[in-house]
């Protein structure tokens, strides 16, 4: 399994958004790309992929690839699925997730419990610029990434990261969108830490 | 300069179509995430970049990253540049290209020009998965990607790609889209083949 956990700090928490709008919309152009690069292959979904999409640390909408059907690649279909889970969002009741269509499912959690479940299940690695760099790390099992919409994890969420990373992983010394580390993190692994291809 | 020449095959060659719906404009989402991923980093523009976005093999989008202003990550602006540059397609006579906006340009000519062009300015780079590990690979100056959208390139462009290529690098195991394989070819230059940063 590789998992993705992505921050949206302005994301909606509600369905009252406009696909016509989606960098008006708490950035959702930018979570709906993450969405695309986390579970599409060039004709085909990956795997065992699950991404958690935080909302405004309020919601999280999970995709889970084994299950997932008809995700295309473009971002507002991507946000479209988004905002039909938080349409159910009276469903989410107390900390159970509520499934909204197969491989999507809406939580009313934000973002310390989506990061220590997806810790527990894992290896968590926080992408930064002086981690470890990819080239020289061993690629672990059940990656779990941790990663910021456009802008940078706020100072409570460094720490927790801090707690709870297993491990600070550098992708290269260009920063980049979240929606763009993601492929980067994909290859990394595909060629077992760029050796075994 | 890095170069990324990318083929939309069923791609608008007017103006008239709907930013409501850019899969259906010939997969347009996925060239405008093409431009995107090739021009930008988290926090700005790369520095010296040029896209050649080519359109059902008549005309071709030119992006330089030296002269761009103003570029945003969504499909939806992204798609609207293009569209702003076929709408003076009119001006493009013969084969001198028009600047639409800075660091944007229109010009009326199809794959093989623009192909040898892009071949001419450097070293031209065709990802096939049967290529040169990137790992393995020496990292050239000039590099010059060519990339098929949606659709695998045709026979005719194989044939023209194994004339005018200087080389066929493999990215990785996993085939990706364009979008997704765009940021992957740029971080192995980033780290300098994985072995620099």
């Amino acid at each position: 399994m590789r998992e993705f956990l992505v921050v949206g700090h302005e994301a909606p928490t509600d369905a009252d958004f406009s696909l016509a709008d989606l960098p008006g919309a708490g950035r959702l152009d930018l979570l709906a790309r993450c969405v695309t690069a986390a579970c599409l292959t060039s004709h085909g979904i990956r795997e065992a992929v699950r991404v958690r999409l935080v909302l405004a640390d309020s919601y999280t909408v999970r995709f889970e690839t084994a299950q997932l059907r008809g995700l295309h690649p473009d971002e507002r279909s991507t946000a479209a699925r988004v905002r039909a889970a938080l349409a159910e969002r009276e469903a989410a009741i107390g900390h159970q997730p509520v499934e909204v269509a197969p491989g999507v499912s809406l939580v009313r959690r934000g973002f310390e419990p989506e990061l220590r479940a997806a810790a527990e299940g894992g290896t968590l690695l926080h992408l930064a610029r002086d981690g470890e760099p990819a080239a020289e790390a061993a690629v672990p099992d059940d990656p779990a990434f941790a990663l910021s919409d456009h802008r940078p994890f706020t100072d409570d969420e460094r720490a927790l990261l801090a707690e709870v990373a297993d491990r600070r992983l550098s992708l290269g010394p260009v920063t980049l969108h979240a929606d763009h580390a993601i492929p980067v993190a994909h290859n990394w692994l595909d060629t077992g830490g760029y050796r075994d291809y």
